[in-house]
C-alpha cells in the first residue's frame, strides 16, 4: 500500500505544473514572488484562475510565525476565480464558471460531521486551503495569493450571477464564519443579535444578521464607530465601557457573535444575554482571561460557545443569500505588491473592512 | 397604596401562628429549636404538616454564613408533607394529600420566564422557600426544618401514590436541579451523558439520565466510587486523573452535568464533548479558575452553560417520572437533633447521598 501510494505520488509529481504566487519561505520572512508546484488535475478537480483573494487575519498570523505553520507558505483562503479546466468526473462546473474557494479544500467525507455537511469539524481533520498536506498525494496545499488553484469539486462554490466579484471574496471566510453561528442558533426576524468587535468578521456579522431580519446591536469600546455601524445595518450601538449603557442592555440578546481575535473579558456581556441566550466566540482561540464567572450563566441558563468557519453546503447557502440580499464585504482593493503594508495596517485595524488583492497585479512579477 | 398594604400586613400579622423549627439566629450559630411566625393562610394557600425534609448543601452555606443570608434563618427546601388545611380558592389539593415543596414558594407569575413555567428564572426574582421576603406581606420565609409550612397552591407539588416518602424529599432540589438540564438538552435513549461529581446532585443525575434511557458515565477523581456508580446506574466510570481514560473519551458526550459545588478545572472535560455538546454547571457559582480555554470549544462548536433548579411544572413532571421508574434518592435518615453533626459530615462528603430529617423527631423539643 505504501509503495503503491508512493508510485502514484511520483507519477503525479511528473505532471505537476509550476505556479507563481506570493509566499514566505520561513517565519517572519516578507512575502515575495515564489514559484511552487500544483498537482496535475485529478478526475474530480476544478482548475481555477484566481481573480481576487481576500486578506484574512489568519494569513498574517501564519506569515508572521504566530501559529504552527509549515513553510514555505502561500496564504489566501478567500478566493474568487474562473474555471479554466475540469476533471472528467466533474459535472457541476465547466470552463468559464465563476467560483469561490474558502478555508477548506478537502475532508474525509465519511465521518458524522462530514455526513452532515459540517466538514469544518471533520473528525479526521480537514485539509486547509493552505498550510495542509493533501490527503491523496501528500503535497502541501498553497493558497490564493497565486495565479491558480486546483480543488476537488466538492469544495468549490458557485458564485451567483450579478454578484460583485471583488467584494464577494471575504464572504468565503469572514462571511461564512459569522453566517454559520447565525444560522445554527436560528437567528430570524424575532431575534436580537449583538456583535462584539467591528472588523472583517464583525462588519459581516452585522450585515448578515440584519439580512436575516434580526435587530442588530454593535458592542464597541471606541466611540468613533457608531456612524459606520449604523451604515452597515446596526440598529443600536452600545459603548461597552459605559456602565449605564451595559446595565440597560440586561437580558436583551438571544445571540452575541463575538468576533474579537485577541484576549478579552467576556464577563460584561453575559448579563446582556436573554434566558437561554448564547455568546459564541468565532475569532479567539485561547484562555478566557480574566476568569469567566458562572453565576450569571447559572442564574439565566446562558451559554458560552465556539464556532469554526462553516460547512460547504452552508457556504453556498450564504453566497446565494448574499446575492439575493445584495450583501458583500466592504473592501479596499490592493495589488499583491502592497501585501506587507496591508498586514501592517491590519495590525492597527486600519482597514474598512477587508483588503482584497486584485490578482491581475501578479502579472507585474512575471 | 402604601398605607393599604401596611394595613393588610398588620391585619394578617394579628392572625399569624407560632411554629417550632430549627433555626440559626446569626451566621455561624448552631442550629437550635426556634419559634417563629407563619402567616395566616390566604385564599390560595395550602397548609402542610412537614413529614420529611432533605438536607441540601445550600442549607449549610446559609447557616455557616458563606452566602448572603438574612437571619434568623430556618433552612430546608426539600419538603415532603401532608396537607392539613387549604384556602377557599384552592381546588387542586385537599386535606390529607401528600405534597412536596422545593426551593421556591412564589414568583411574579407574569414575566416571560414565569409564563413559560420557568419560575426559577423569574425576571422580578422569585421567592425562595427560606431566606426571602414574601411578596405580599413582606414577612420572611422560613423553610422545612419545621412543623409546618404555608405555600401558595401554585408552588405545591403532588406526590404520586406509592412513592417512598422519606427518600423522595431530595427530588425537590437535587432531583429537579439535574432533571431540568437533562430535559432542556433533550436527553433520550440515543444520548451519551456524563456526570461530574458523585454527591447528592450527582447520584440523582446518574439515576435520572439512566431513567431517560441514556448511556451514563461518571467522571470521578477517586477510584473508590466505581462500584457505587454502577449500582446507581452508571454504564461507565472514568477516572478523570487518568490521562489515557480521558483521551479515550474524546468527542463522546452529548451532555455533561457538572455537579461539583466548588472551584474546579473544566478544561479536561471539554474535549470529551461531541460536536454541539454542552457541559452544564448546576452546582458552582463563581470564577472558572484555571482559565477556560476556548480552542476546543471553537474547534468543535461546544458549549459551557449553567442551569438553575427547575420550574414547577417540570418538577411535577420529574416526580411523576420518578414514581413511574421507581426512582428516589439514596438517603440516610436522621433526627433533627443530629443536624450539626450531619453538616460536619457533609463537608467531608461523608453521606450516601443525602441526609433526610424525619421531622417527627422535632416533637422531642416540644
Ligand atoms: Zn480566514
Ligand atoms: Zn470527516
Ligand atoms: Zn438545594
Ligand atoms: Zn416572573
Amino acid at each position: 500500500m505504501l509503495s503503491l501510494s508512493l508510485f502514484i505520488h511520483m507519477g503525479e509529481r511528473e505532471m505537476t505544473a509550476k505556479v507563481l504566487g506570493y509566499g514566505a519561505l520561513q517565519a517572519k520572512a516578507k512575502l515575495a514572488p515564489y514559484h511552487f508546484e500544483r498537482r496535475a488535475p485529478r478526475v474530480d478537480d476544478v482548475v481555477i484562475e484566481i481573480l481576487y483573494c481576500g486578506v484574512c487575519h489568519s494569513d498574517l498570523h501564519h506569515v508572521y510565525g504566530d501559529w504552527a505553520t509549515r513553510y514555505p507558505i502561500v496564504p489566501g483562503h478567500e478566493i474568487i476565480g474562473r474555471v479554466t479546466q475540469v476533471g472528467d468526473n466533474v459535472t457541476k462546473f465547466k470552463s468559464g464558471d465563476l467560483v469561490g474557494v474558502g478555508c477548506m479544500v478537502d475532508s474525509c467525507q465519511h465521518c458524522e460531521p462530514c455526513d452532515h455537511g459540517l466538514e469544518q469539524y471533520c473528525e479526521e481533520g480537514n485539509t486547509l486551503t493552505y498550510n495542509s498536506l493533501d490527503k491523496h498525494d501528500h503535497m502541501p496545499t498553497f493558497g490564493g495569493y497565486s495565479e491558480n488553484i486546483i480543488v476537488s469539486d466538492k469544495f468549490v462554490l458557485k458564485i451567483p450571477q450579478n454578484m460583485e466579484l471583488s467584494s464577494a471574496a471575504p464572504l468565503l471566510c469572514a462571511g461564512i464564519t459569522t453566517w454559520s453561528p447565525l444560522k445554527h442558533w436560528k437567528v430570524n426576524q424575532n431575534s436580537r443579535v449583538a456583535v462584539v468587535g467591528l472588523g472583517g468578521l464583525g462588519h459581516m456579522a452585522i450585515k448578515l444578521a440584519k439580512g436575516l431580519g434580526a435587530e442588530v446591536t454593535l458592542f464597541t469600546r471606541s466611540k468613533g464607530k457608531e456612524q459606520d455601524a449604523v451604515r452597515l445595518g446596526a440598529d443600536h450601538v452600545i459603548l461597552s465601557t459605559d456602565e449605564n449603557q451595559m446595565q440597560s442592555a440586561k437580558n436583551r440578546f438571544d445571540l452575541i457573535i463575538d468576533t474579537v481575535p485577541s484576549i478579552h473579558d467576556l464577563n460584561p456581556y453575559i448579563p446582556t444575554l436573554t434566558l437561554d441566550g448564547t455568546i459564541v466566540l468565532v475569532g479567539y482561540l485561547g484562555d478566557l482571561n480574566p476568569f469567566l464567572n458562572t453565576a450569571p450563566m447559572v442564574m439565566g441558563r446562558k451559554s458560552v460557545a465556539g464556532s469554526l468557519i462553516g460547512g460547504i453546503a452552508e457556504t453556498q447557502e450564504m453566497l446565494d443569500f448574499c446575492a439575493k440580499h445584495h450583501i458583500t464585504s466592504d473592501v479596499e482593493m490592493i495589488d499583491i505588491q502592497y501585501i506587507d503594508k496591508a498586514y501592517e495596517r491590519m495590525l492597527k485595524s486600519d482597514v474598512k473592512y477587508r483588503f482584497v488583492i486584485d490578482m491581475a497585479s501578479l502579472k507585474k512579477d512575471k
